[in-house]
């Protein structure tokens, strides 16, 4: 997995959080993810495409930190996971994959992107099965901790 | 939504299990998915990219359902969601939108798949956020009743 491909993950989570919820964000290190530390209460998952490689991404919250998100950006209070934060989530996931692929197609990889899918459910799992490494990446926020996950074919 | 893109993901399902599971499935009545009936332990979800509209499609599976769809595909006897309930769950997804995207084809359809992701939990729930309509897609089997979503835009 090269870091020009994941670079555009981080620095998007980063600026999307920052423009539309008011959070600023703390990329945490990289690593390849091997182990189930990723649960969280809320995800959004895409897929996509590319001429030559196939992958996704999900962005994994814990119902805390989302509830924070939704009221940071539309200004309700929220206390289950209902459709506006699902709504929100699904948002979120399509902002930051289109503030990457703008980045990656200037690296010259053209970005098909799918429709996001949002899952719920406490402390669900997400297992990527791209052939390739699944990178996760950490961030730390005043909301608290969230997870980006990227897995390419490859 | 029409049946020219829905009919190929029906038939991919019977034809994936009764080939590979051995497991005959009936297909009940696709409907318009607008409550929570989908609730799953484990699902393989994956994005769908066309020149026109762009999608997603869920199989959820309930644990019971996809442990007996692991003893029949691999001999093997599983009791709980470990890698090879994961891992089956993903080629699943694979092999039934490799057979709906021959079939779409056919119909003019040029689909690019993005690679599976698989969500473990229990009883968690899929919400596909395309602008779509979400098709709702029961089946019943020898091993139990599972759950097929096709969402595409527009």
């Amino acid at each position: 997995m090269k870091a020009d491909i994941i670079n555009p993950f981080l620095s998007s989570v980063s600026n999307v959080l920052s423009t539309m919820a008011m959070l600023q964000v703390t990329p945490g290190k990289p690593s390849i993810k091997n182990s189930n530390v990723s649960q969280g209460d809320v995800s959004g998952i895409i897929g996509m495409t590319t001429e030559t490689i196939n992958g996704s991404m999900a962005i994994t919250f814990p119902a805390n930190v989302v509830f924070e998100i939704v009221n940071r950006m539309l200004g309700e209070t929220v206390t289950e996971v209902n459709d506006t934060v699902t709504d929100l989530v699904g948002e979120l996931t399509n902002m930051i994959v289109g503030g990457a692929k703008a980045q990656l197609e200037e690296a010259g990889y053209d970005i098909g992107m799918a429709t996001p899918v949002v899952v719920t459910g406490k402390d669900h799992e997400i297992v990527h099965k791209a052939d390739g490494q699944n990178i996760l990446m950490p961030f730390n926020s005043d909301s608290g901790e969230f997870y980006v996950e990227v897995c390419f074919d490859g």
